[in-house]
């Protein structure tokens, strides 16, 4: 990658013209202007970043590192974000990280490269890289030692979803852990779950989930409603998952909710649109990534901060995959 | 951004020991080693990036520029392209664009300062930038002249959704354009459904719709079923529009497919789940990804190429919104 150093030997200029040239601060003659273009061009220097890197020490961008776009939970979050950002002048540069710690580095390497005003990410780097100081707030799934971080409330999550199946009446659960090796949330709203469960006087059985991908939870299904036969309650760790179960319930033939009932977990856009539409605990996902926005915006700009530790509330959201009690 | 150069001052060693440090190739005391790493730290500096730069003249970056990951199109476009990249030993960088030209540029800055080896995006931009001379290829918004490109055959997807409606038996169409700033493959396919409709004894409505969002589509969806009474038809330019229409008419009670059928238009996973599953025009978004990954890979390293421009063929998935003709 040149330096202005370069793109001057190249032009036959001085380095102070081509940086007056860049930062369009003070007067550069037509023939100078000319040269420098061409410099530039022949070195594929990349001027509008650096530009606006010598206006403001830090250009407007905010890097958003998200784990999986093809889980609709994450654009959403992203659209939240990117509203915030857009509407204070920020640009966002989006990486889908795929849980890849190569692609994460990669991704840190040229947002530092570019001088980020800031990071959100779903994933709390910021051990690994202690040299890192522009701001970070990790989103979703936040430690208990980030410092910055915006979460939905996992335990009040997974308690509410099992007190829901259990109050609809259930005498042999299947409850899926999620992708474990991810992130504290999924499981605490397992344990939340658990911890509920164990109390009542009810039949407990764990699947183990290994991933968020469509494919891989179908067969996942399969294996579980093959091994556990009589359940009739599925405790869901995503909407994604309770969405694979209950095609897998019914190419089966197995009614839902009536002989099975499911319970997502989210609240994704697909959710109210699948059949039967899937009773499920909402996430608060898009304003989780404006207020995780917001967060950076504040730090960045040494504005000050009421909490750095935000906690969202969830909601059950009724619909037709949960029994009803009828009294 | 600091150069070797000024790591190398920082460190107070010569810019040989930065240069064998940064790319692990030659001797470098411990003594140096450790004052290197400092510098470094201090700097920001980012040899990881670098590094590669020196050994390849190009990092194993491809950059993804994608208009909208909101619909489920496009990640799995870019699951595609990602598996056949990371096959290669390519790492992929994603541009979420939203159709704005400023973060567009934003993107390009940042992937041609990392030296990306080539550049996949649903946006030709190479009119505009013709001094970018990394392999670029355009996907699902192929322009008459990007010269390389893999997309789908919009005149046979557009014939063939209103070749399905028509056979289904129906009297008064709406059919819906969508976004026509966009891309000429949205029009192409609106095109062909008019040309086929045109010598067929139907009432023809026609809708236009401004966007791909979910919110923006169901205020449209609302407009045109209150104007145009009596439609028994709905052609829709993608399935995020089928789906939103299909909302809407639940919610006026209208039975589909009976009262109105509707076909969609890309077959993302959601079709298959709402209720009435969703009659789709099938796009192959995953291989479109993949081909456009696999094109980005020949020309980055000069294999022979036998197609410029890949053209995939569509296929009509039957499902449960469009009518059964019963004979």
């Amino acid at each position: 990658m040149p330096t202005i150093k370069e793109v001057a030997e190249e032009a036959s200029v001085s380095k102070s013209t081509v940086s007056r040239y860049i930062s369009k601060n003070g007067y550069v003659s037509d023939d100078a202007r000319e040269k420098i273009k061409e410099a530039i061009t022949k070195l594929h220097y990349s001027p509008n970043v650096i530009a606006q890197s010598l206006k403001t020490n830090r250009n407007q961008l905010v890097g958003l590192l998200l784990p999986d776009i093809s889980n609709p939970f994450f654009p959403r979050l992203a659209r939240g974000a990117e509203v915030y950002l857009k509407e204070k002048g920020y640009r966002v540069m989006l990486g889908n990280i795929s849980d890849s710690k190569t692609l994460e580095e990669e991704y840190l390497n040229v947002l530092l490269q570019n001088r980020a005003a800031g990071i959100i990410t779903t994933h709390d780097f910021t051990k690994d890289h202690p040299e890192i100081d522009i701001p970070v707030v990790v989103v979703d799934r936040v430690d208990k030692d980030s410092r910055y971080g915006v979460f939905s409330d996992s335990q009040a999550g997974g308690h509410l979803a099992a007190e829901v199946i259990w109050k609809a009446g259930t005498n042999k659960v299947l409850l899926i852990r999620g992708p474990l090796d991810l992130a504290d949330n999924i499981n605490e709203r397992f344990k939340a779950s658990l911890t509920f469960l164990t109390n009542k006087n009810v039949d407990l059985y764990i699947g183990d989930s290994k991933s968020f991908d469509f494919d891989d939870i179908q067969s996942e299904a399969k294996y579980y409603l093959d091994q556990f036969i009589g359940i009739d309650s599925i405790i869901a760790p995503s909407d994604i998952h309770a969405i694979a179960y209950i095609h897998e319930l019914h190419s089966r033939g197995i009614g839902i909710p009536d002989e099975v009932q499911v319970i997502g977990y989210d609240d994704i856009l697909m959710s109210q649109f699948i059949y039967p539409s899937l009773s499920t605990i909402h996430q608060a996902s898009y304003r989780m990534g404006y207020n995780a926005a917001e967060l950076v915006y504040k730090i960045a700009n040494h504005l000050p901060i009421e909490e750095e530790r935000i906690k969202l509330p969830v909601h059950y959201v009724e619909r037709e995959t949960v029994r009803r009690k009828y009294e």
